[in-house]
């Protein structure tokens, strides 16, 4: 088998990048390791930057997004009996909007398909190798049989434990990692949002967030030890958890419903530079995690095949390949800003049972940022996002 | 000896409390462990927040200081090549004043003295007690025999290692401790401004500042291990490594002259917290110590006398005891903002061997702050200095 651009994995990533690509008339081919209906189904992030929403609309994916996503003008904050909301559209003149990843996953599934695309499901990569040479390829199992892809580049859209970013040898690249001493555990409740907008909660026991998916569903974390096993937390402990900290303030009473999808969440920062080894580029969770906290894991996906999408195509279009050249460092300096924004996030709203001095350093903080439109203005602002450039001209 | 307001410490907070008391004819004796000379020639703090600035002037102090001190409208902050100007006074309509705490030193002694204030050098307390009844006391040796001032209050002024803090009773109060990974070693150089205004430095080598103490004197600091002895430093070694982190931007020559009082400054966080137990109160470094990157010791010291100064007014002329009762949490707000700001520039700035994460983190962070107006303007807000609350009615 034989396509320009070998994708590896089905995520927003490598499904976006497909269909960026297509419609400037470049072909690919996705390997997804998982079946079709799992990549659908699998809850992940939910909250899309300005930008990103931009992107979908400004190319043919936007349609049922426009009518089922929830756009948000702003968020709220709580610590210690305060509660204090960030007004983003005011103060940035952006919003940002919810609308679950596994629902952006159909809809671009279901226009690649349209469109003749090409999405191998199931088709497990095994190798991915000649990328540091003029022709990379992608072994890979499918219906029982091993098969290659070969390609003029290879796209790693597969993810922090994909085979991607593992085949680069060490010497290319350098990571930067750091681990966060507690977990989240999520759930998914059927109940309709307790709020409007999201609530961010710094609370002694721990931190606490309530967003949602849809008008129906409700999407719950609760901070918990790095080590928790969800096993330990019935239904009954994880409402009157939720209930203690994201009820302290103004005796908020937060909307029941069956819980479902409860997991435990590993926090943590990790970033591989560069992004680009010879002809394969890596993008999103292959190439970077950031800690949930900010919301910017997907937002980062969808910007670095932005920029991907646009190198492929000067190089296609009018063979240039400076735009391959500067992918990294492109991506980069998002990449950081986000790493930045989100360990802030996660390092002010987490309490620590080590540290006194940091409880009250973050209630200060919270208190701060909060009440100075300063400050709320540079939290809305990386919150929201920057804008993305044109992924073509 | 009897007194209405016994005070331990003639540094900025205890001189400046017995001068707001006397100008509204309030009675304090100040005992003093060293000489005179000593006071005022003892180096540390240099900068004073514009509501510093203020208060001194309408309370008659500033004459001098408005001939001599140099006002800055802005810093600067380096990182990686990076060079960029926070201005602070296009920011906030605020200005930062360079006038050594020495200084300020030598004329609240001066003019307390002139006021036939009561100050006694080479007085060493040696107990405070009585303070939880209403008998408050404090033996103390003066002149080779040992005396005891008696007196309706204690205000203890005598910094982080004197014996008001250590008095009170364990079960009556709560610390909040924080050191660092890393220390300041710190110099005067007969040398007149590399640059008209600060230069705060992150380098590879370590954290950098460039300040100055009047047209003439500079107060350079580089940052060191944590256990690093000021002897392994020769002045050779400072230059160079004074031009290698703060010359990393635009070839900056740094201005040399002979170098005195070369000492390591350990950095610290640290709040006790209540600041008032019965009839003794604390203030300045006596009830907490800031790392010195954000420039707030002296600053919240003026600030924490400026409510008790209140507090004794409203007592004396009133007969009411309620800014007493409020006292300590009306300190601890601003205690608690300069605590998070004097964090967040410490963390900010100091890269670290331990975590290339953190490095590039601090990087993209001083990038996103410094790039954007809403994050220069919450930096620049906080490093200027809250208004102060009138210190009387």
């Amino acid at each position: 088998m034989r396509t320009q651009v070998g994708i590896i994995g089905a995520g927003p990533a490598g499904l976006l990048l497909s269909h960026l690509l297509h419609l400037e008339g470049i072909e690919s081919v996705i390997l997804e390791s998982r079946s079709r209906d799992y990549c659908e189904q699998r809850i992940r992030a939910g909250l899309l930057e300005q930008g990103s929403v931009d992107l979908l609309n400004a190319t043919g994916l936007g349609e049922r997004m426009r009518r089922e996503s929830l756009v948000h003008d702003g968020i709220e904050i709580c610590f210690r009996g305060q509660h204090r909301r960030i007004d983003i559209h005011e103060l940035t003149g952006r919003q940002v909007s919810i609308y679950g990843q596994q629902e952006i996953v159909k809809d671009i599934i279901a226009r690649r398909l349209a469109d003749g695309g090409k999405i191998l499901f199931e088709a497990q990569a095994r190798e991915v190798g000649g990328f540091e040479g003029d022709k990379p390829f992608i072994r890979f199992e499918h219906n029982g049989s091993e098969q290659t892809l070969d390609c003029d580049y290879i796209a790693g859209c597969d993810g922090f434990h994909g085979i991607s970013r593992e085949a680069i040898p060490a010497n290319l690249f350098k990571g930067y990692d750091r681990q966060y001493p507690f977990a989240w555990l999520g759930m998914l409740a059927a109940a309709p949002p307790t709020s409007p907008e999201l609530i961010y909660c710094h609370h002694p026991e721990g931190f606490a967030l309530f967003t949602m998916r849809s008008p129906t569903v409700s999407r719950l974390y609760l901070q918990v030890a790095v080590d928790e096993d969800a096993k330990n937390w019935s239904d009954d402990r994880i409402w009157s958890a939720l209930q203690r900290r994201l009820g302290d303030h103004d005796g908020l009473k937060i909307s029941m419903g069956k819980l479902s999808q409860i997991a435990v969440t590993p926090m943590r920062s990790f970033v591989t530079e560069p992004m680009r080894v010879g002809r394969m580029f890596l993008a999103g969770d292959s190439a970077h995690i950031v800690p949930p906290t900010g919301a910017k894991g997907m937002n980062l996906a969808i910007a670095d095949v932005s920029v991907l999408a646009r190198a492929f195509i000067a190089y296609y279009k009018k063979n240039r390949t400076d735009l391959f050249d500067s992918y990294s460092d492109t991506c980069m300096k998002r990449v950081w800003r986000a790493q930045h924004f989100s360990w802030w996030m996660t390092s002010m709203m987490h309490p620590t049972s080590s540290s006194d001095f940091d409880n009250e350093r973050q209630i200060a903080e919270l208190d701060a940022v909060t009440s100075s439109r300063a400050g709320s203005t540079f939290l809305a602002e990386n919150y929201s996002g920057l804008p993305l450039a044109p992924w073509r001209d």
